[in-house]
């Protein structure tokens, strides 16, 4: 194998990360409940949300995922101010990550970019709210497979269901399909059955472009998969073989921790397999 | 998950592992090119053997390989003496790994638990005299997905072509299907095309037992994929990466180099996620 295979990413293209490219990596880290990063959104501090991205860039993140949280109070304000703070420190694309749709609106209107909408659901309220920004904003927009409750399907039959009732919604909406990016929804491994659910997971993963007849994008929550109590490095064995296994499931997008460094190392590792 | 799900294997059980058990570690370690194992074999020395096979089973082997090379002189006192040598130090089922037809019988002879002959190919000097002797002595058999002359095929269509021919070969011979297993063939990653190989190795897993309609055991050689020059640590990450692939393609058997402590800490997590 060259070793140019194995060094390093190669340099971002979104159209190739559209197209063609799989298991981009998506960091996870700028997020609200990191309390260094509550402090600088209350505060509208840029400082700690500059290193925080150019940390992710520098470990190899592809996307930057802004999970904001649902910003309550000046929720325009702030997500305004993340996604230009975000956008002025580096050229990555972003996840706007929110349940609130007033935050989501306001950070398409800052994004100068390409940007992704995180997301919705068959929950009535986002289909009303969330999904109609997609095409109003031309952004890409993540699709969750969960029942209109919230709740969790059992296995892949009933996750291919449901993606089946998100992509008749998306059609009825009138939005390119190749906007849709669906989120399997991994669950803990801690529950009952979460060793079954992520085999399912996997499966839903490779059957999903059979099912929709186009070669749909998928993107998994890595963190997920270890959440709960337990052994660190255990977790972290866990996580990486498991990401090795949907990468060749083909997976499009991983959201992970991107300051693990062996994980980062696994997916390239994985994607010089896959090249 | 349960703490138990992951610490450690379960006791080995062979007839789980026949019918049920996915990605048994078969260690490689005990072998000829190994010169301190060269020695021990010339000159009939227990010693280095006993403490090679305590310390595979030890670190987590399953099933001890004993590749013999071809053992051109004494070849039956040799591989009656190492198969005696591995069975009074451990109850693991062994391979008996050599292309020396007088070697395989002489320690299917000797062996008094489990035995795979490794192994037979469309090579007519193989399926006249290696083929007979897992009837003869009812043991399992690994079959390689190559050409009669050795050539490697270039890819999953031709290894599913060669695999069907081998299973014709196998039921000519009147040997009970159950006893097959498969080696695909995997080739290292620094060749041409070695990446796309890797590949179809695993579609080859995945799809065998669909062609040939019953659960067909499949066997690699992990070893394989980073043979040759390259930097350590990045051959020890496309290992794992490339072994949780296998693992979710439904691989039934690896050999490798079971002192890989983090490859066997990769394959726990992967049993932990298929359990």
């Amino acid at each position: 194998m060259p070793a140019s295979a194995w060094g390093g990413l190669k340099k971002y293209n979104y159209y190739n990360f559209v197209k063609d490219n799989k298991l981009i990596l998506a960091a996870d880290n700028l997020q609200i409940t990191n309390s260094y990063i509550a402090q600088a959104i209350q505060n509208t501090d840029p400082e700690p949300i500059v290193e925080m991205v150019l940390n992710c860039e520098n470990s190899g993140a592809e996307i930057i995922d802004i999970n904001s949280g649902h910003l309550s109070r000046d929720a325009e304000l702030k997500m305004t101010f993340l996604v230009n703070t975000v956008q002025e420190t580096s050229e990555l694309p972003v996840i706007i990550d929110t349940a609130n749709p007033v935050a989501i609106e306001a950070g398409l209107r800052a994004n100068k970019k390409k940007a992704v909408i995180n997301g919705f659901s068959l929950a009535p309220q986002r289909l009303a709210q969330v999904l109609p920004l997609a095409k109003k904003y031309k952004a890409d927009i993540i699709g969750y497979l969960l029942y209109p409750d919230g709740h969790v399907p059992m296995n892949g039959q009933e996750r291919l269901d449901i993606a089946i009732e998100l992509l008749k919604e998306f059609d009825k909406e009138g939005i390119d399909r190749e906007r849709l990016i669906i989120d399997p929804v991994l669950v803990p491994i801690s529950w009952e059955n979460g060793n079954l659910q992520a085999m399912e997971v996997l499966s839903v993963i490779k059957l999903l472009p059979e099912v929709f007849g186009f070669p749909v994008r998928t993107i998994i929550g890595l963190s997920n998969l270890t959440t709960g109590e337990g052994y660190r490095k255990k977790k972290l064995f866990l996580e990486r073989a498991y990401l090795s296994m949907l990468a060749s499931s083909g997976l499009s997008i991983t959201l992970l921790n991107i300051f693990h460094l062996e994980t980062v190392k696994t997916a390239n590792a994985c994607r010089a397999l896959m090249n």
